[in-house]
């Protein structure tokens, strides 16, 4: 894979003299920017193209070069390859539209091309992109004349949009940033997000990887990858609603994917997801900066309404401002002139004129153990002051870097001043106080999760396999979906907890198994007409005596004509509800989710979500993400519910999906939890199974 | 008050030769721009400044000027502002600190200064501020010697910090933008907020107002002027958090404020909140361009993944994406060269070269009456194309006036063309499309406003008042805090609907009433004690028998010593509750709120609020507002909730507030909603009076 981004030579395939040919742009990209290897052209018309001779077809070329870059008609394509094969040629990136994008032609031309590929073993990126550049080496082959090189740097970006990426590549040309290699990856049809951010971990020159995508063809594997990786990986993933579904279709050929599954992909793998360009500028100023080791903030500023608000954002964006240590404030009071009041964190320092104050404090500030990080704000009005001002800021990045604590530096000065600091500044600093927060805040999530990484580690023993393999067998004979009664016996062969019940077909078993397992009870008709119908009437709950049974019972058998029995269950009265369920996904796995019950659910959509298996530890942070949490302490006279039940749940879940890729679909709700905190007891359930041809 | 921002004379007070004198960044100031009046410095130690000459005194002068600039230690100003009065001297901007921000002995000058300018009928911004400037006179009295003009325009800006008012006049030098008035307002002893807006929403040279506040004196003025006015007002009102609340105290004196209150005073005002300069720059460009009319846009951009990631931002801000007419669709098609899929909405205009074309497409857009506005997302890596993008973005500017609709132009490109945009472009534009989606929300609050504005007229008619007057001298009398029962019957006084009850003080008298009304019954002990404490036990709750309630009885008064009473209530059965609450707020008066009940709104916070009294439709409009509003339309097997019962209670709550100053804070809660949609009752209540002296 080298070959992509350091080949010793290139072929550029659909180039001519005529003047709205592309191809020529790709070939004066290479020249522009001094590749550091041999150029080839390819087109049909011959002639030269700035100095470089344009043979007629690929047999043509003199050497076998390690890479081809195609941008032809797409129809053409499928025999390019095969003469690159023929050639030799292992590498291709294919820039050309008019594949599955484009409908039905596309998908014939998709398919032959693949083959082509195949059949010589031939890597490619694309189709439907603008190629790759790699800043160390002069590799541009975009298909656009680019007006100048990008900075060099080692942020790299994959992107499957070219014009996002090159928007995102244009923007690192900023203090402290620079782009080592991009690639745009297109329709990914053979190299997709998986293998491309592979090689990016692995390649040394690149620190920070940006990338967009517009859907996943290996969620699972670019998770995996991620969470292994050392290197901060920053998310774009657009496409997230059906206004944008139509139009990243026809762009990238790119289908919807749930986007909370992506959110969870992220928080497993340590991924810090962005909405925005703008958002993945601040986490890669944010990330380039030294890693928070807590949350805890000092604030300096110059203007006293700047920390007022720099206060609200630590507040907004979940940071402390802790007490500063009495020396230091100690030192700080004897500069001040006058007034002694506005001394504290945030700490204003508009009184104090000499800068050498501010590094002096704010060194002592970065001594102190429980102090993570300063945002500095630097206010100046006063054009006299702009050296000094470039020299304290290098100094207090120097600190950050001495101390391995962000100090994120927010110039709040005139655009001149703005812009003689993008000239001057070696290092990232901010042109407002909220992107500083922000990439704070952004910067956190990943060193956070750098902390705990070591904990995810996820055992996948599942000693109940067994009991499963057997009711699994039974499905798939009878094949058809799992009607109410055999999902919980799923439930309980797993041994999640449930509300005592049992299987009755006539009134008097029903009316034996009342007695015995006690009045209140629920009765529930198990039917295939009910099965996808949760609404439809076929529950009687709080059934306080045989009456009152015998009267539901025939009420029930009345309206529901299939009705192959019915599940009695006892009544369990409880404040708090949780819902367990698990999912499938094409691109990402199984996944699990918890969520809060009850009433409100419908309306606070309040559930946590993780790629499947998890550990116990996951378990209990997803439990913890929920916003209803606290309903789950001690709360209104309850006791703590039984949190262990709901980690079990989700961590047995979590086993059997991993274990049964059959599963497709399970639910457990509610699972019910009681005011004493005693027990958590499932009383409901539905499966779902892949490879069921029947209905 | 015009002669604060035009006033043909200015004397500076504290004026010296001493190099590090501040008062001579005034007279530099008023000086290098022009200032068109005659100017005066005053100083102790005489000498000249810039030319001017230094007056030994204020009675030294001359002449009475229409203004004084004073920045003196604060000790001096009572005595300043004395000789100011005596010389005629009615208006003055007190830039020097040291007031109450600074503790006792700044509390006392304080009060001199009051007094002085009371006795001549002074009227001063300040103290503790950077004064004011006007653009269109050359009135520049900030003691920080500014290096150059602001840009002239017709924004305004009010601010309580001076840091954050010249952050936010230097941001304005922007393409579209500029400056009008800059007044920085310190601790607002004289002139506050209200009075300031009063003037900058009449001044003829100002078309929008930024205002940055700490605190506010007069809120419900603030709200009440900018509801009056046609002009839009953006507020940034910071120090809304524990975090903030200190460094706010000793920047300005600001005092924290319900941060609710202020978002329900700008929701009734009309005036749009904003959280940062950042934000406050969007909502300026945003409101500079013509005025949505809807939420219906129509995205067209050069690149495909921009176009994905401005559909996904329209769902995220809310906006629609409507089909384009088919005659534009067919238009846009032919020049089109090979691929279809791509037009529609969004459109990627990325295969067209000809930028005649694009405003064309765009022109025909404008026409369509259902698009509301365009965001249009240039893309452009190549130099030579800047020309001809200027004059398509100058063009796309002029159709956006000609068709009264917004057309936000996103420049999507690398620095160096950002930089000539600047330069050239007489319009605002936006750096990423992010900005200008959050642009295009924040005008649309605005505009929204605008459009309803109508139908907000109150009517403060309220024909209980004489029912309310009984109880309330009856409350006064007895000089202490209503208890339960005296609460329900003011509820009861106000005609809210109410579960049955009964205020009894021995059981034979509460088994007669609870056989009257019916079981299941509740019994609530009265009690000053148990007053403030709601979660000490004593009340118990469905109560099916004369037995039962004989135990709970004597359970209670076993367990409390101090009762006076027992309320004894029909129990009400149902699945959603609401509560109505209301008090009063020093700066904005009295505030009616309402929010869902029940076990989730302790997690969800999910309340709306507005400034009372409110009509029918704001109390609509309030409950529409709440995230849990779906639970009270059909749901779940419920009918819709009696909404009515819930806006008849806020606005019966909300005119009680107007009409009762002395009544400090009302709850309703819970209001139980059946679930037949029947009723709405409630079950409990709270009032806390003022005036009463005993606790």
């Amino acid at each position: 894979m080298e070959k992509f981004f350091y080949p010793e030579s290139v072929v550029v395939v659909g180039v001519s003299e005529s003047e709205d040919n592309l191809g020529q742009a790709i070939i004066s990209n290479l020249v522009n920017f001094d590749y550091n290897g041999k150029i080839y052209a390819v087109g049909p018309k011959g002639g030269r193209v700035k100095g470089i001779k344009i043979y007629l077809s690929v047999p043509d070329v003199p050497i076998s070069p390690d890479l081809a870059v195609i941008l032809t008609p797409a129809r053409f394509i499928p025999e390019i390859m095969t003469q690159c094969g023929k050639k030799g040629i292992k590498h291709a990136v294919i820039e050309s539209a008019g594949f599955r994008e484009m409908g039905k032609e596309g998908y014939r031309v998709e398919k032959d091309l693949i083959a082509a590929s195949k059949r010589f073993g031939i890597r490619f990126i694309g189709p439907n992109c603008v190629g790759l550049i790699n800043t160390l080496n002069g590799l541009y082959v975009p298909f656009i004349e680019l007006p100048s090189e990008f900075k060099k740097g080692n942020v790299s970006v994959m992107s499957q949009s070219g014009g996002i990426g090159l928007s995102v590549a244009e923007r690192l040309n900023n203090p402290g940033l620079g782009l080592s290699k991009f690639v745009s990856m297109g329709n990914k049809l053979n190299m997709d997000e998986a293998d491309l951010l592979a090689y990016l971990i692995k390649d040394p020159d690149t620190a920070m990887i940006y990338c967009y995508l517009e859907d996943f063809k290996r969620g699972r594997d670019f998770a995996d990858i991620a969470l292994r990786s050392g290197k901060p990986v920053i998310l774009h993933k657009s496409n997230t609603n059906p206004l944008s579904h139509t139009i990243a279709k026809s762009h990238t050929a790119a289908l919807a994917v749930d986007d909370k599954i992506v959110d969870a992909a992220c928080t497993n793998s340590g991924v810090v997801r962005v909405q925005s360009i703008e958002e993945a500028i601040f986490a890669i100023k944010g990330i380039s900066m030294p890693l928070l080791q807590g949350k805890n903030l000092a604030i300096l500023s110059r203007s006293g309404g700047h920390s007022v608000v720099a206060a609200d954002m630590c507040a907004i964006y979940g940071f402390n401002l802790p007490q500063l240590h009495p020396g230091i404030l100690e030192e700080a009071k004897s500069y001040f002139r006058a007034g002694v009041m506005k001394i504290g964190n945030p700490m204003d320092l508009g009184d104090i004129f000499d800068f050498h104050i501010y590094s002096q404090i704010a060194e002592k500030i970065m001594r102190q153990p429980d102090i993570h990080g300063i945002v500095y704000i630097h206010v100046s009005q006063i054009v006299i002051e702009n050296e000094d001002s470039i020299q304290l800021m290098k100094k207090l990045t120097k600190l950050s870097f001495k101390y391995n604590k962000p100090i994120a530096i927010v110039a709040e000065v005139p655009l001149s001043f703005q812009r003689m600091l993008m000239e001057e500044m070696t290092h990232a600093f901010f042109m407002d106080p909220v992107e500083a927060f922000r990439a704070l805040a952004l910067q956190y999530r990943y060193a956070a999760f750098r902390q705990k990484k070591s904990s995810t580690v996820k055992e996948a023993a599942f000693p109940l396999k067994d009991n499963v393999k057997l009711w699994m067998e039974e499905i798939q004979e009878k094949n058809r979906q799992p009607l109410l009664h055999e999902a919980l016996e799923l439930l309980n062969r797993i041994e999640i907890p449930m509300a005592p019940w049992r299987m009755v077909t006539t009134f008097s078993e029903a009316r034996e198994a009342a007695k015995e397992m006690g009045y209140p009870v629920v009765i529930k008709a198990v039917s295939s007409a009910l099965l996808h119908k949760s609404d439809q009437g076929g529950i009687a709950i709080n059934i306080r005596n045989a009456e009152a049974m015998e009267k539901q019972w025939e009420e029930i058998h009345s309206r529901f004509k299939d009705i192959i029995g019915i599940v009695l269950q006892k009544m369990i009265f409880a404040s708090r509800e949780i819902i367990v369920g698990a999912k499938r996904d094409p691109a990402f796995g199984p996944v699990v989710l918890v969520g809060m019950g009850g009433i409100m659910v419908e309306v606070t959509q309040d559930v946590s979500m993780r790629l499947a298996p998890v550990s116990e530890d996951d378990a209990n942070e997803m439990i913890d993400q929920l916003q209803g949490a606290k309903v789950l302490g001690p709360f209104r006279g309850m006791k703590a519910a039984d949190r262990h039940a709901i980690a079990q749940c989700l961590v047995t879940v979590s086993q059997l999906m991993h274990h049964f890729p059959d599963i497709q679909e399970i639910d457990v709700n509610p699972l019910i939890l009681s005011d004493d905190g005693n027990y958590g007891m499932a009383v409901d359930g539905r499966v779902i199974c892949s490879n069921i041809t029947s209905q």
